[in-house]
């Protein structure tokens, strides 16, 4: 079969061989599938991962148990041993065994299939489009901050960067009850969420007022200072961006006004398909370009560029 | 009076002038006070201080309303406005127009008196010595953790560093249930523990498993690395240091570990003095040495050595 593989140094359209299925694995036929930042991190050597990217998609079970043959599905990324101390007490997402897909030991979705454990997959509701369903991975790590933290109603919120990570988060903590603020350097992106009913502020025009719960959605060292001073004494912090690279910073502020960071990466895909299925979240508005798979490379390369919202790659 | 001045480049023994009481303000005659590294950072630079050191410390409302002339006191550092949001909230010891004693605005308890508000003030139950009550303040220090962070029973704690905050800490979190490992370089100070039946570990001993809890008092930038690492994925480090220097850190394990943060910076009185009055925490043995107040700068001297545990100025 195609997929986009990279080899450790060069990212490329390959003929690879297809993925085969067992009791416990189902074969999915990618439908569509979503370029993260994270695809673009791994090409710049992050978790030294070789292999077909990718794991944000849509597709049907090609093949796997009867039961699931045919239907429409996403899958969890995060594939756990089921065994272990952190399986047992439902941390599975933390397996410290655990693959993931088109990251850690495991081929991604930028394939015409993909091999998905039985126990990751979820039906996607019929209401929900393919074009919404390939958002399930982000926004369900964006669901993620609602379990870590309780949102009190009215709660001040502030989500800081208007990036497709920034833009899922403030719908979320909007729709959990925060009285949520978006800061962002593009009109066109906070627009999105203006629709939507929420507040939103361009970076150089906000008055920096501290908030309950602020979320660090800008995926820079700078942004996590931003953040920080942003939060009010005994706040909250939500570091949802990966940044790779070593961070300098003043922690004095952090002890000074006790301060919680929550650092906060995947999440449930259960709430985030119940958002899709009600409506209640814009996800199709963070479609940047689409692109066959055949095309991924330059897929990838549009992704890359600064600011860009999603790009998502098609099986046809 | 006499007292130990820093006026931000020479700290000496002066004559300044006695505080006086008012209404909302007890002077107190101070019986001991306790050097903190704190301290040493005010006369290092930080927060730019200026004035009479000082903010461990037990001694007698020498003047003030009636009710509280003659008690044994101790008093909360954090002097709040009490009218401002914070203050409304219960998080007076955030209140953002706060003085805080002998660190920001307000004279400190290196000196023969020192003023105090009255709401700051609590009675030191009869039981506990003088020797004892002096580390109320720290010991309230560490028992912020456990108002902030739930200790289930059994949950494996870390505590990393051995100082006088580090012993503090290890026999709190041991009081509220935790399993205790505490992690040190000095098998003196470890031995404090380990009579209190508190598992301990010499650093180079250490096996490093991670833990559900862990706290870093080392103190350094070093420590926190190391700290983070000993965290259970969705486990909880306690930021205890108060580290003024920028520190560089790779945050990535934060977020692909999901490890919650916890600022933490000065505690509850009341718990404190219950344990202290309840004998159930061993605070006499962390000191080292005792100046009387006349001998303050060498005492500040002394405390300042490496690993050097809790130097108390006395009034006579």
């Amino acid at each position: 079969m195609r997929a986009l593989h990279w080899d450790g140094s060069a990212l490329r359209l390959a003929e690879v061989p297809a993925p085969t299925a067992d009791a416990e694995t189902a074969v999915v036929q990618v439908r569509r599938a979503g370029i993260c930042n994270t695809d673009l991190e791994l090409t710049r050597g992050y978790m030294g991962f070789r292999g077909v990217l990718g794991h944000e998609l849509v597709g049907n079970v090609a093949d796997g148990p009867a039961a699931w043959r045919g239907r429409r599905v996403v899958g969890e990324i995060n594939f756990a041993c089921g065994r272990c101390e952190s399986c047992a007490r439902g941390l599975a997402r933390h397996c410290p065994a655990r693959r993931v897909m088109g990251i850690l030991n495991a081929d991604g979705a930028f394939a015409e299939y993909v091999a998905v454990p039985v126990a990751n997959l979820h039906a996607v509701p019929d209401g929900v489009s393919d074009a919404a369903a390939v958002f399930t991975e982000p926004l369900a790590a964006a669901c993620e901050i609602v379990e870590q933290v309780r949102i009190a109603p009215g709660q001040r919120c502030v989500i800081l960067g208007d990036g497709k990570l920034g833009l899922l988060a403030a719908q979320v903590l909007a729709l959990a009850g925060g009285s949520v603020l978006a800061v962002g350097k593009h009109d066109a992106k906070l627009a999105i969420l203006a629709r939507r009913g929420i507040e939103t502020v361009r970076l150089d025009a906000w008055d920096r007022a501290r908030a309950d719960v602020v979320v660090d959605a800008t995926g820079s060292a700078a942004g996590l200072a931003l953040a920080l001073a942003a939060t009010r004494p005994r706040g909250t912090l939500v570091l949802k961006s990966t940044v790779a690279a070593p961070a300098t910073l003043t922690l004095a502020p952090l002890v000074i006004d006790e301060i919680t960071v929550v650092g906060s990466r995947c999440g449930p895909f259960a709430p985030a398909l119940r958002a899709l299925a009600a409506g209640s979240v814009d996800v199709t508005s963070l479609i940047a370009a689409r692109y066959p798979l055949r095309d991924g490379v330059e897929a990838m390369r549009h992704a890359a560029a600064p600011g860009m919202l999603k790009v998502v790659l098609e099986s046809s």
